[in-house]
């Protein structure tokens, strides 16, 4: 090895990153040891400091600095609707279709008993005080269509069935604009099944 | 934008990495957020200690935490040969070769006059001062064959010619394992022009 034990010990670190290989972490190293060293330095500072601050919103369960994230704490939005996903990134793809005006609830995951991850984790208390303490009228189930996110989808069914709010689940099925030629069969078979009369 | 000013932030920050959008950023971003807090500040620690600590080895230039880097320092090398390469990189690469013995002197760039780099900024004094004070019997240069390699090349040949110290380039032509039908011109020009004896 060529390199300093300081130089390879922060390549190492930055392997860390999704997606980053050691290939990618020595560009990364390289290029802010040769030429971008103030922006190193507040890289550095941010992560700290997002690592310190940031926490879970009292409300949410969103990623925020602040107790009540932005979201929470704007009153102009529709508290007749809560939507529930598994993570911050998924309230953003929501937010960006624009057709969507209520709150959120926010997992932080799905269940999933083989990685230890149960109602405990998911903050699923926490949902219950929400929810007894702000009835939305309707809930939205908006996690993942995937094995994980159907079974935590119809444990929350199952858990809020008791409080007569109205439950619902995002659709599924075919996506627009593309060819049924190219879609799996699965996603076909559940858009048939689940036909909606015109 | 759903996120809150701190992540935002954040985010933003890491497109300074190279090769980093803000999709990757976003996922860098929430990756140690939600999964890696211990990795992310290991790596803000990392990063700040590197940038404090690393300077350029008094010897040859190269980026370390001592002021003799590790190679420079290794009295087992020849000292007959020096060889001239633009980054730390390129050393790592000539080093994985396990062909070459001798020494290095690492530019920290190349010749480029529309960039400000002049030979101030390569560190030609103290390269002048190497080569005056431990003179080598052969200098190897080995910067890229870019336009601005070449430039960097042919000014340090001019520069050496003076001390009576054999120069050498490394060789370019076709490289092995490729086939001539797949080859640049200008690359099988070379070649040509550059035929050996055998």
């Amino acid at each position: 090895m060529a390199f300093s034990p300081l130089i390879t010990q922060m390549i190492t670190q930055f392997c860390c990153l999704p997606g980053v290989g050691p290939k990618s972490a020595q560009r990364m190293v390289f290029h802010l040891l040769e030429r971008a060293r103030a922006d190193g330095l507040a890289l550095a500072k941010i992560i700290e400091q997002a690592i310190q601050e940031i926490g879970n919103c009292e409300q949410c369960r969103s990623l925020s600095e602040t107790p009540i994230c932005t979201l929470c704490s704007n009153p102009n939005r529709d508290t007749s609707l809560l939507c529930v996903v598994e993570t911050p990134v998924d309230v953003l793809a929501i937010e960006q279709t624009a057709s969507y005006r209520g709150y959120y609830f926010v997992l932080m995951g799905r269940l999933s008993p083989l990685d230890g991850i149960g109602p405990e984790e998911l903050g699923i208390k926490h949902f219950v005080h929400r929810i007894n303490t702000q009835p939305p009228q309707e809930i939205i189930l908006a996690t993942n269509p995937t094995v994980e996110g159907e079974a935590t989808a119809h444990y929350l069914t199952e858990l809020i069935k008791q409080q007569g709010i109205k439950i619902s689940r995002i659709a599924h099925g075919v996506p627009l604009g593309s060819e049924l030629e190219f879609i799996d069969n699965h996603t076909l078979a559940r858009s048939l099944f689940a036909r909606v009369t015109v």
